[in-house]
């Protein structure tokens, strides 16, 4: 697999990961010269090569002179999740219901990072999976992120729910998000743009939390509406 | 203008704004045939054609069979948006430094309208402007939104601070944005992917605010920051 794009390739310069390669443009200058460095001191082996080569290796010709050759993405189990537990204040995962498209996945991952999460669920079916794309698109999050990919999204829900979880649904006509205090270990499902949460998705669900909208447009993209209810969570746990 | 794909076109009829003709794909059903019957009462003269035809006429291919005409984005002045003050607890303003990217344009119009803040100023020089693109991801809302394009953006923060509006701009290294009550007219700077607030921007503003980070990736999308600090000015207001 390959991931793309400075930002992506300095987050994944940071973890322990194996790096086969890394391609780099010719004459590399400014923040790439960085990252060459960067690479050096990590002992992985740097090509320099013409943009051409990096335009025919690049999936989606963002690379910004820079491409890295990794092992494919490895999933983690939701155990690893539950085990993870970063706060002391109690887990906190993000489960994905029906996120197809790439930029959301990644936008998601990003949020789920910069808040603290312990990892994020995708179901195996009817969602994005995490390719370089969605790596770039995150930032490089997804290299610090425990991402699972579960058969049934239900079963997920129970299981977070036998281990102490309280799962709460993102979506309209749900109860008040700000009247939550969110002690404990905590899991957000965010739904798709258009379809939201499933209703057998919801149903599962400990409880339905909804943001207040005031305007005329009747949703927030669901990264944004995901970034607000788990700065709740952040906001909740700092006091 | 033209304002492409089902939300944006349905948001669109949902203004009082003139529109010139809707194409649509023939054969409509389901949302589309619900669009039809909307601009029917409205009486928009609607024109069935080919998905040919409509990609041709599409800027991004993304018209999702129904691309409306209309005349050309309407820019406010910044008085327009200091005189809306939707919010009886306090005007509420987002200005965009530096926002280049048409897919965070969108995103910013689209959150700032659902937090209710009452207008959107963007810089003449150095900024995306409000093309059919960006109404299509920002899902209409820039249809309901006042947008300024001011010359100088710190010019326009002084008016606004002459005008009684606390002026945060949202950055790295601020203080605790939890700590901050926003009573009173408010205006949130928003900064772009890789540069922030530029920082004579950012002296200019009474209060540099800070989301807590509690990951590895070093920043938050643009449209997602602003989302979780204007949801703090729509949770304090709620209050």
């Amino acid at each position: 697999m390959k991931t793309e794009g400075r930002n992506a390739v300095r987050e994944l310069l940071k973890t322990g990961k194996e790096i086969e390669k890394i391609l780099m443009e010719k004459g590399a200058q400014g923040s790439l010269s960085v990252l060459f460095a960067e690479a050096r001191k990590r002992n992985v082996r740097v090509q320099f090569v013409s943009r051409e080569v990096l335009d025919k290796e690049s999936a989606d010709k963002r690379h910004q002179g820079v491409i890295a050759f990794v092992a494919d993405y490895e999933y983690y189990d939701l155990e690893d999740l539950i085990a993870e537990k970063k706060s002391e204040k109690g887990g906190f995962i993000v489960l994905c219901d029906g996120i197809e498209d790439v930029h959301n996945l990644g936008s998601i991952i990003r949020v789920a990072e910069c808040a603290g999460a312990d990892g994020v669920v995708i179901p195996k079916v009817g969602s994005a999976s995490v390719t370089e794309s969605v790596i770039r698109i995150s930032a490089g999050a997804a290299e610090h992120m425990k991402v699972a990919k579960e058969t049934n999204l239900n079963v997920a829900i129970e299981k977070l729910q036998k281990a102490g979880y309280w799962v709460y649904a993102l979506e309209a006509g749900g109860e008040d998000i700000y009247k939550e205090n969110f002690s404990g270990n905590v899991a957000l499902v965010v739904g798709g743009e258009d379809s939201g949460v499933k209703r057998l998705t919801k149903e599962k669900c400990d409880k339905v939390l909804s943001l207040p909208l005031m305007g005329k447009v009747n949703s927030l993209n669901a990264s944004v509406a995901l970034g607000i209810a788990a700065y709740e969570v952040v906001r909740n746990r700092l006091k």
